[in-house]
C-alpha cells in the first residue's frame, strides 16, 4: 500500500467511454484512444482538449488535440479534429471530465489502514476509507465510507470526516470538528486550532480557552495551510459548497454561507457573518462582527471595514502607480481634507 | 494514551465549585449543577454564561441559562436565575472559567511518551511531560514540567520548552529555539525556520545561513500556521506575554515587548523593533528596520513604512465602496498631486 | 542518527582556514580561532564579523570582534582587531562564509534513511541521501545525491529532489513535482496542492480536479508554510535561483523567471508570469492572467492589478496616519471624483 493517499497512476480512454460517462454527442472517431486531457496550447493528437470561450479561437486552430470539446454551435470546427464532443458547457464538461478521470485512476488504490498508522480508542472506521502513513485518528472518531485520510493527518478525539471527504497530507482536523460528505481539506490546512480570545487584565492578556468547534457543510473544499478556528463557545460554521483556497485564515465564530468561495490570502476576523453565493479576491480582509449579505463580491486585496447588505462588487485599493507618481500622490493624500477645505473656501468666495 | 494530547472530555461543575476556586459572590443555588459553558444565546438551564456588556442586555434577557456571571450593580438580575455569580469584571471571570474548566478534563490525562514518538540522545524529559505519537524530539532537547508536545511535533536539538508549555499537533520547534513557561504554540506554526537572508551577487542570490535561534518568553502563545525566523547571527525575540494569531509572519532579528497582540495575517519584515502593549489588527503589515514604540495601535490592513514612537492609534486603509465608485476615485486618485496643482494655481490667482 | 536532519553542532576554524577555503587577504594573525560569526554589536574576540557598509562605522569602532571581513580601502581599520580578511564585497563574503561554516558542521552527519521513514516501492534513493524520522518518500520518487529530507516530510509519488537540495522538518512534496539542484524548502511548505480550480454550475462549484504539477529550477528556496500549487493542466513553473520567504501564496500555472525574489506574504493569482530579476515587498498581490516584465520591482504590500512591462519601482499604499486624520482624508477620498469636477467648474468658471 502506497503512503501518499492520493497517488495518481495513468490513465486512458476512448472518446466513446467519455461520452457513454458524462453525456455529450460525439463527432468523429470513438474509438480514439485518448491519454491525457491537456491545454489547446500542450494538446496533441491524444489529447482532448476544450473550448471555453469564443476568445480562444485562434489557439484552437493552432492546437493539435486530437479531441476537443465544443458547443453545439461549433459543431463545423469538428471537422480540423479526429473526434470531438458537442455539449452546451464546455468548461463545466471538462470541470466533470478531470474528476471523472482522477476517479478512474483512484478506484486502482485499495482501502485499508497504513500499517504505521495510529487509530485510537472507539474509533468508527468504515471499511472502504484509506488511511495513510503514520496518520493519527484519534478515540472516538468517525470515518465515513471511502473516506480518504492522507499520511501525516491528525483528526483530533470525536471529530467526524463524512463520507468520500479527503484530506491531503498533513492535515489538522481537530476534536470534536466535523466534515459532511464530498470535501477536500489540502495539506498544511489546520481546522479547529484555538480561536484568538484573551480578557485584557491590567496590561496582559488572560487566554480565554476555546470550547466550540468547527463544523463544515458537504462539498466544502479547503485550501494549503489554510486555518479555520474553532468557536469560543458556539461553533465556527461553513455551509454546505463553501471553497477555500489557500492561507485563508477563518476566525472563530464567523459563519459562512452557501456555494460562497474565497481566493488565497484572504482573512475573515472572529464573528463575522457572511452569506451565501459571495466571492472574495485574494487577500480581501473582512473585520469581525460584521455582517454581509449574499451575493455580495469583494475585489481582490480590498478590507471591509463595516457591513454590507446590498448585493453586488465592492473594492477598496490603492492604485499602483510608479514609485515617484505614488510617492507625489500619497504625500498628497495626506491633506485631502484640507484640499477639500481650500476648494470649498474658493467655491465660496466666488458663489454668485 | 491517546494520540492526540490536548483531548476534551466532557466535564461538570457546581455553582460553589466554581466561586470556590475563582472566587466571586454566589446568589440563588449553590449546588446547580453546570454542565457546559455557553453565550447567552445557546445557554440553556445547565449552562454558565457571563454578561461582558451593558449592551448584551436583552440577550440577557432573553437567554435560558442557569447561571450568569454578573456585575456587582446588575445584583438584582440574578433573581431570573436559577444562581449568578457577582463579580466586578464578568469577562475576565469567563476566561478564567475556560481555563479551570479546561484544567479539570486535561487533569485526568496521563503523563508519558507516546510509543511511536522519536526521542533523541541526550534529552531531558521531564517525567511529568506528555508526548503524542509520531513526535520528534531531538537530540539534546530540554522538556520542562508539565509540558505537551503534541503529535507529529518536531522539536529540533538543544531546543528548550519551558515549564507547562503546550504544543498542539504538527509544530516545528527548531533547533536551540527557547521558550519559557506557560505559552501554547498551535497546529503548523514554525518556530526557528531560516530568516529570508541573500546577498545579491551578478543578479543572482547567494544564500546566508541563518545562525542566530527564536527566544520566547512565558506566557507566549503563537497561532496556527505563524512563523517566527530565526535570526541571522543574533535572535529573533518574543518578550513575555506576547500573543501572534494564525498566519503571522515574524521576520527574523525581529524584538516584540511585553504584551503585544497581533491578529491574523500580520506580516512584520526583519529586524521590526516593537514595543511593549502594542496591538496590531490583523493583516497589519510592518516594514524592516523600524521602530514601534510602547502603545502603538495599529489598525487592521494597515502598513507602516516608517518607525512610529508617539503612542496612539495609526490607520491606513483605502476605503471600500462600490465599484464603480471605486473605479472613479481611483482614477482621480493618480492624478491628485496635480489636482493639488491646480487648486493652488486657482487660489494665487484669486488671491487678494 | 538524528532525528532531525539539519541539526548543527558548534565548530570553529581558524582566519587561514577561512581565507584558505573562501579567498580574501587575511591581515593580522592568521591563528586566530574564530568560534563565531556574529554581528558587529554581539561579536568577542572569538568572533568573526563584517563591515557591510560604511554606515555601520561606528559599530565597527565599538565593537569588540576579533577578526572582521573588510574592503580593501578599509586596510587601515585591521589594525585595530587580531585579524583582518580583506575582500571587495564583505557582505557577500559573509554569506559564502555562513555557508562554509553551516557545511562544514553537517558534514559530520552520516547518510542513511531513518529507520521509522516510509519508503515506498520503485524509489530511487542516491545512498549519500539522508531521510529523517517519520518521512514518507512514495512510490516512484528520486532522490538525488547529498539530498536531505527532513523528519516528517512527504514525498509524493514519482516526485524528483535534484542533487543536495534539502527539506527541512513536515514539508509537503506532492507527486510528479519536480526540484533541480541546491534548492532549500522550508518547514511546513506545501508544493503541489491542487490549484483553486471550479467552473460555475447553477449557483454553485464544480470543482476541476487539478492535472499538472509543479515545476522548480535549480537554486529554489521557499519559505516555511509557502503554497505552491500545481497547474490545471499544465505545470506551475519557478525558474532558477527564485527565492520564496515564508507564506506565500503562488496559484497554478504561475510561471516565474530566474532569480525573481519574493518577500513573506506575498500573493500571485493564477496563471500571472514574472519575468526575470523582479523583487515584491513583503505582502504585495499580484492579481491573475497579468504579466510582469524583467527587473520590475514591486513595494511592499502594493497591489499590482494589470501587466507591468517597463522595469523599474512601482508602488500603491495608503498612507498610514493618526486614526483621526486618516479617517478624515479617507472619507474625503471617497469623494474624491467630485472634488475634481467641483475643481474643473471652477477653473471653467474663472478661465481667460
Amino acid at each position: 500500500m502506497s503512503g501518499l493517499a492520493d497517488a495518481l497512476v495513468p490513465a486512458e480512454a476512448s472518446v466513446a467511454e467519455i461520452a457513454t460517462a458524462l453525456g455529450g454527442e460525439v463527432l468523429g472517431d470513438p474509438a480514439l484512444r485518448l491519454e491525457r486531457i491537456a491545454s489547446l496550447q500542450s494538446a496533441d493528437a491524444h489529447s482532448i482538449s476544450f473550448l471555453a470561450h469564443n476568445k480562444f479561437l485562434p489557439q484552437l486552430q493552432a492546437s493539435a488535440a486530437g479531441c476537443v470539446i465544443l458547443r453545439p454551435e461549433h459543431r463545423d470546427l469538428a471537422a480540423a479534429r479526429l473526434a470531438a464532443i458537442l455539449t452546451p458547457d464546455p468548461y463545466l464538461f471538462y470541470a466533470r471530465l478531470t474528476q471523472w478521470w482522477v476517479q478512474r485512476q483512484r478506484a486502482q488504490q485499495a482501502p485499508g489502514v497504513h500499517p504505521s498508522a495510529h487509530i485510537g480508542q472507539g474509533v468508527h472506521l468504515h471499511p472502504s476509507a484509506r488511511v495513510g502513513a503514520f496518520a493519527v485518528i484519534d478515540d472516538g472518531a468517525r470515518i465515513g465510507a471511502g473516506v480518504v485520510v492522507g499520511p501525516h493527518c491528525v483528526v483530533g478525539p470525536h471529530a467526524v470526516l463524512g463520507e468520500h471527504t479527503r484530506l491531503a497530507a498533513r492535515v489538522s482536523f481537530g476534536e470534536h470538528c466535523r466534515m459532511g460528505a464530498r470535501g477536500v481539506i489540502h495539506s498544511g490546512a489546520v481546522i479547529g486550532a484555538d480561536g484568538f480570545g484573551f480578557a485584557p487584565q491590567a496590561g496582559t492578556w488572560t487566554r480565554i480557552e476555546q470550547l466550540g468547534a468547527v463544523r463544515l457543510g458537504d462539498d466544502v473544499d479547503i485550501g494549503a495551510n489554510t486555518c479555520v478556528d474553532r468557536g469560543a463557545l458556539d461553533d465556527t460554521v461553513l455551509e454546505d459548497g463553501v471553497k477555500l483556497d489557500n492561507l485563508i485564515q477563518i476566525a472563530h465564530n464567523v459563519h459562512i454561507g452557501e456555494h460562497t468561495a474565497m481566493a488565497g490570502c484572504v482573512g475573515v476576523a472572529g464573528s463575522a457573518r457572511i452569506g451565501k453565493h459571495c466571492t472574495f479576491g485574494g487577500a480581501a480582509m473582512i473585520l469581525g462582527h460584521l455582517e454581509i449579505g449574499d451575493h455580495v463580491h469583494i475585489s481582490a486585496a480590498s478590507v471591509v471595514m463595516s457591513s454590507i447588505t446590498k448585493p453586488g462588487q465592492y473594492s477598496g485599493v490603492f492604485p499602483i502607480d510608479d514609485n515617484g507618481a505614488w510617492e507625489k500622490n500619497a504625500a498628497t493624500l495626506r491633506h485631502l481634507h484640507t484640499l477639500r477645505a481650500r476648494l470649498r473656501a474658493l467655491e465660496k468666495k466666488f458663489a454668485s
